[in-house]
């Protein structure tokens, strides 16, 4: 892995909205600093995990500002700037480049579906050309479940023949690992960096030429995960992976994005951070006790 | 039918971009007004078939108020203002509904799926709450076949026993009559109107209580599904609705918006009109000649 270039684990840092659902900055930052002063290499905020697509154009472009401005350096920010609109993208791509930010994660346009890969190629294209940035870095971001448009491996080709010096990587969220590993034979070592979208992929991504994970629960268990990161190639490497893989289990039977909130607003006692914007929905007193019950059987360590 | 409330066939308009992609205000109130004078009895302007979702928030406000400035009365329009942020639909709904527009056809929120009733209720009553305005009347957008996000009866429900005033109807794009069939059955004279989402159902939504469609298709043959609906009682209306069934059977085998604007670019004998943007992509030259073939076959008469 080239040491200038973003690795580790990420997290897609979870967005605070106040009881009004406003974005919260101060809450937002703060949460930042934990997570980069806990074992975060850097951040993906606006990703899935995020709430991104709740948020305005305008807001994103706030929160990253303020973030910037409050003791998260840019070099460690990959914020998610890909929309339905390029026109959008264009705008969310040059605002995090202009910033200085290490990358940008990208959505394909996800509103249409069975659209092909000349029109995703399309996608991005104008929105490399209109940033028009030698320092632009583009982690494409394929997350069938959610987005239901795929980046597949011919796509990436393109766009790395037609962009080296831009496309810079993937996040791997399909869930498959037979995909990873695909991706990972055709690109690891050619300077395309591959980072699996959840830390149980994480020892066997590093095992396979990726350089790290970007993972929703790197909100709530960002030291354990950096460790199998830093040890991946000792001798406790599987043991490290399987405690991560056990707790991520647990948090995965809740809907994630309420779940991950819970558990930051019970660690920092801040009940403010359950509030999700619709059409999430927090999660139930019942379904908090029973998620606690659970991390707590498990050994899980709660962020404080 | 309430004469005050809209009905008959509303077009979802087409949107026209230049070869730069940037949109076409001028080009897009001469088609507007085209379709008002052909059949139309209004304008669902950013629909799917408009490539909403491929403008941003400023790009659909100012095209709104262009057409509204330049011969199409705001009366006529019900534009498409959800979003995945309920911050935007609230922008565009609030800017739509201060315009003096007819409604507003609002999709759900479409990133996450699987998401709950609760969830989505919260999403349209956060929307109508902070619009706040009396005049507002909100036309549910069910296209699951695209948003994968559903608008089911028991939400419906909900949100017209909490919002009587403001619910005024749905838009059926499942392309399941049995759907249709079903809110009708629901719904029918209850003051909440149901458009078909394909003039494929024009007659049998009619003779169900339906008020009429808002069709794709309606961009490009508005003259004829237009007659349907006038003479939806009458003893032709099985062989009128036939024909216009048959249209619409010839354009679906290619992909709808490209082609839509390629019949309207040999129309207009106006090329520049066949131009979408990414991730669609405009019809092939086979595939164009192709439709035209096709559409010739059937006795189709081009705009014009």
């Amino acid at each position: 892995m080239n040491p200038k270039r973003p690795g580790g684990v990420w997290a897609p840092a979870i967005t605070p909205f106040r009881h009004d659902l406003s974005p919260d900055s101060e809450r937002f930052a703060r949460h930042a600093r934990w997570l980069l002063a806990n074992g975060c290499s850097g951040l993906a905020a606006f990703g899935t995990n995020s709430e991104a697509n709740s948020l305005s154009v305008e807001e994103r472009m706030t929160l990253l500002e303020y973030l910037a401005a409050n003791g998260v350096p840019a070099a460690r920010l990959m914020p998610g700037t890909g929309c339905c609109a390029f026109t959008d993208s264009v705008r969310l791509t040059a605002h995090a480049v202009g910033l200085g930010c290490a990358g940008v994660l990208m959505l394909p346009p996800f509103y249409y579906k069975g659209v092909s890969d000349e029109g995703l190629f399309r996608n991005f294209s104008e929105v490399i050309e209109r940033v028009g940035d030698a320092r632009m870095r583009l982690y494409l971001y394929h997350i069938p479940p959610v987005a239901q448009v795929a980046i597949t491996i011919p796509l990436i080709e393109r766009l790395v023949k037609r962009y080296p010096q831009t496309v810079a990587g993937l996040k791997d969220s399909s869930g498959d690992w037979n995909n990873t590993a695909a991706v990972l034979d055709a690109f690891a070592g050619s300077g395309f960096d591959v980072f699996a979208g959840s830390e149980v992929f994480l020892l066997s991504t590093m095992r396979h030429g990726g350089v790290g994970c970007i993972s929703a629960t790197a909100n709530v268990n960002p030291a354990a995960i950096h460790q199998v990161f830093e040890n991946w190639r000792g001798p406790d490497a599987d043991r490290m992976q399987e405690k991560i893989t056990a707790t991520r289990a647990v948090v995965q039977r809740y809907p994630m994005i309420p779940a991950l909130k819970a558990i930051v607003a019970r660690g920092f006692a801040d009940p403010e951070w359950t509030t999700v914007r619709p059409p999430l929905v927090e999660l139930s007193a019942g379904q908090r006790e029973s998620l606690d019950a659970e991390l707590d059987a498990n050994g899980f360590v709660s962020p404080r």
